[in-house]
């Protein structure tokens, strides 16, 4: 524990945020609502969080110099992307403080290093074995039953950089398709509903999960999270439980998404952890909305070492993400009174880009 | 009604303010959730408006080539303040859409000119007189009994330009103490409370009326304001009644703050008008966290040209500015989970000078 890990911002004070997207905007406007200030470092030069800024660099991650300025210029680091080169997070956090930390990073970055870290932090989830080889692959194939999701252990979203084996041909090359890089095969999950809990956790260790959203994908790409999530309140008290148990074991700070699966034998609900995201999270949006302090603000309030807020929740909600041309239907979703519409402000519509998003708020029922 | 007149952003665009304050900041906060972009126009380089907002023009108000370079830039302008030089906004006018519109201006800029239209808009209003010198003073005295308040018809705010007569004495010079310049004389009106109304009209004419306020001034600043009003429902429905109606006479496009008094005479209460803001108004902040949609929003809205929403409350509330070191409580306000923290990012801390609000909320008391 050294001053800078402790350090805590004061208002008027600069947030550097690394990847200029709809997160870091987000970001950005709950930081200004907060008096604090924003640096961008992304390099894109039409980055949507860039209009509502204060400041910008527009290089690459591995650029040392324009990482020492950007360093220079702010009072705490925090990013929108995990998948920040861990160069790029040494040097800022040699210079000031990164949150959430490094570790958080290197440990979700590879999936080998996510499932045995929550492995060993007693997190239920699916049997995994480390995968180098396409024999290595095979052998562990007869040990799953024939059956798995192998998945390379770095760089894989929205469903790139994996490949389902529900029969042996399935696997057949699976390895050299996945570019000979090394992979993980995990288990195949039966399960009845994929959930997610936002989790905040400040720099004083005190931990607040927001209520679990139920995700529904669509080629890959979140559609929508519904709150709460038709699960009962013993397996929701649960899931928020392990989320707040994986923000303590990792000692982070800030906000960060956990995906789950909701696996059901007879009338037993049981949960597995998915995957964990260190940063503010597609499933979360609907904070924005329904709850007074969204998890933009809580992030902010984390990476500047400030009090949380609550989580507590007041509507009712479903978020749905506009993907590509979705997004044209803005007036209509304006003209809806029980609709809060989020737009990116990026310039080109393209199929699949999330470019905005909208919670339908309802009253709690009670 | 000519295109200019009718125009409607698209998501993308860009808003120009005039005025880079704390209003203005909150208006590029607004618009930028919206998908919308701010180009901020100040003369003052520290402007707490330009951190969140994609340009910046640092330039004076009557500043031509600088007003028709920000005009080629922006979709729309909108200001922050009503002192709006009136050639700098037929300047823009003749080049975009300006909204709240020039009349709105001219009518509020001078307070015989304000009084005027509300009292022919058929809108209550205490008696008033224009008066141009120290003899025209004398007399109207005599007509008001004695008693009254000489006003400046131009630039007074927090109680700046004004001189309470009581007393013959009171009126002794006091046409040259307020520096032989146009002036009003008002009845004094002995009201129980001070109240305002925030209203947003769109483009389409649709008026949409908060909930009213109850203000509390401390040295001439609003200190406090609390909904609801401690008034009777039938006297807050003609509230905002009264507030529509002075934003439909005057054709208004955007939000405008109305500031009346409550008069009791027994157990009826009556309204008088006191005077209309044409912009977002320090009495309606507590709308960002009572609110689903709050007067910033609504306010872009309208100057998009887009539909309305909704302006109903989903909580009691007391907003509070934190006017120089009030706002040396933030940590502790950030603490109160029922407190909503905002902060302007003002460099320097001064003494009168408001630095951010907060909003405590409570549920509806039904």
């Amino acid at each position: 524990m050294n001053s800078m890990t402790d350090a805590k911002l004061s208002p008027g004070d600069t947030i550097g945020i690394l990847g200029g997207g709809q997160l870091g905007r987000m970001i950005a406007l709950a930081a200004g609502r907060l008096g604090l200030k924003c640096h961008v470092f992304c390099p894109d030069e039409a980055s949507p969080a860039f209009d509502v800024s204060a400041e910008k660099t527009v290089a690459a991650y591995d650029d040392e110099k324009a990482l020492r300025d950007f360093a220079g210029k702010v009072d705490a680091v925090t990013y929108e992307f995990e998948n920040v080169p861990g160069e790029t997070a040494d040097i800022l956090a040699s210079l000031r403080p990164v949150r959430p930390g490094p570790r958080a990073l290197s440990v979700s970055q590879d999936r080998l290093s996510e499932k045995t870290f929550l492995r060993d932090a007693g997190i239920p989830v699916a049997d995994f074995e480390s995968i180098d080889s396409q024999n290595e692959l095979d052998d562990a194939l007869t040990r799953f039953g024939g059956r798995g999701v192998v998945k390379t252990r770095r760089f894989g979203y929205d469903g790139k950089g994996q490949i389902m084996i529900r029969a042996r041909e399935d696997a057949q090359d699976a390895f050299s398709r996945l570019g000979h890089v090394p992979t993980i095969l995990e288990a195949l999950v039966t399960f009845e509903r994929e959930i997610s809990v936002i989790v905040a956790r400040g720099l004083d260790g005190t931990a607040r999960a927001y209520d679990v959203a139920e995700n529904v994908h669509e080629n890959h790409i979140l559609k929508t999270s519904t709150v709460p999530a038709d699960i009962r309140s013993a397996t929701a008290a649960q899931a928020r439980e392990i989320a707040e148990r994986i923000a303590d074991a990792l000692g982070y700070v800030g906000v960060m998404g956990v995906e789950m699966f909701l696996v059901r034998s007879g009338e037993e609900e049981r949960i597995i952890v998915n995957e964990i995201a260190p940063r503010v999270h597609n499933s979360g949006h609907w904070t924005e909305d329904a709850c007074l302090v969204s998890q933009f603000e809580q992030h902010v309030r984390a990476v500047a070492g400030w009090p949380l807020g609550t989580a507590e929740r007041h509507f009712d909600v479903t978020m749905e993400n506009l993907i590509g041309h979705d997004a044209d239907a803005w007036h209509d979703i304006l003209s809806d009174p029980g609709a809060r519409l989020h737009l990116y402000g990026k310039a080109e519509t393209r199929a699949g880009r999330k470019m905005g998003h909208v919670n339908r708020l309802r009253p709690i029922k009670p």
